[in-house]
């Protein structure tokens, strides 16, 4: 049926349905397996019909990755909006990355693990992909400010720091992912020991899983 | 042609040429895509030829995983002869993972990255599979009972400990080669930075790469 027939929150409503069976849709054939036949299988779409709402699987994938994007970084403005001391945030953020991820693994899978031979991620503006990360060196730059990172941390650089703390959690994220019997329900206690190890001035390390609640920073 | 044919030299060599070829082919189509036909037709053999080489998929997969692992935990293994102050080996430990990811990193998506839903993975031995954590585990106890690490890390246990090491390394490699606009060229500095939060008593800084070579250790 043609797009004129339809009213706009039709067309949405659609959109977001294509949207939601995504990331099952990797989960069952991968990003190189998946084609615009088997996403319009999954609304019983035929191909020209699913090209009136994506004008290709890249854009669709694209939209998908900013929306998924867009909540995680939702949750890490939460965690800003607390207020919490720079260190708490910081562990707060690092909970929150791996709260998102188990949320919905698959939608975590196809926009941070699949393998993209073609390079869209690449192609998506950088800004708003990495905008998750300049929140985390925001913390890490308060953290800097007050005086609580250990000396030798301190004189790394603000972006590099955060990085090493991007990449410990999200290791320990993608590990519990693929391996899940090297680490099954250890992930929260291999990210507190990452956090005491990049934060042992932190002074609550009651829970290890910082300060916001799921509720509150995925709401 | 059938197996009695055939000298083992030439069984053996043919089976090295369909495992060369597995990484290349799982970059090129997933794991999930991959197919007994897609494997047989790259070196010119009927599906029905092929089992004669691998009775299944899984086999072929896990075989090649196997060796993959064996390479590692030889990389390892000399990392273990050389006998260095134990943060040392575990700084080499790590930069030992992050070469024998950049030395194939078709290899290393394949065994370490690719979504598994079937849970071959899981089917394989776990000693097998765990045995270049282990390695990390005793150069982590050997820290412990020198005293070299940080007092609030030692009260760890080592396979706590190692578990955060693996998890940060393996996130820098995995960001890496998912994302190589985020962090392009600044694998080792993040590793750099990882050596730091988590080994600060390290006494030599200069390389952040460990003390152990490429060519010594994945020879």
């Amino acid at each position: 049926m043609p797009r004129h027939q339809m009213s706009d929150a039709q067309f949405e409503a659609t959109r977001d349905l294509i949207l939601e069976n995504t990331g099952r849709l990797v989960a069952e054939v991968g990003l190189r397996g998946l084609s615009m036949r088997v996403i319009g299988k999954s609304v019983s779409l035929t191909p020209a019909a699913l090209y009136r709402y994506f004008p290709s699987k890249d854009e669709l994938i694209w939209e998908y990755s900013r929306r998924a994007i867009g909540e995680l970084n939702a949750a890490l403005l939460a965690v800003k909006e607390h207020d919490s001391p720079p260190l708490e945030a910081i562990a707060s953020a690092l909970s929150v990355y791996a709260r998102f991820a188990l949320a919905d693994t698959d939608r975590f899978r196809t926009v941070f693990m699949e393998h993209d031979p073609s390079g869209y991620m690449r192609a998506m503006e950088s800004a708003e992909m990495t905008a998750p990360l300049t929140i985390l060196r925001e913390f890490v730059r308060a953290a800097m400010i007050s005086g609580d990172l250990e000396a030798h941390l301190e004189t790394e650089g603000d972006t590099a720091l955060a990085h090493a703390l991007w990449a410990a959690v999200h290791g320990a994220v993608v590990l519990h992912l693929t391996m899940a019997e090297l680490g099954s329900g250890a992930l929260f206690e291999t990210i507190a020991h990452i956090e005491r190890a990049f934060l042992p001035n932190r002074t609550s390390r009651a829970t290890g899983s910082g300060t916001v609640s799921t509720s509150d920073a995925l709401a």
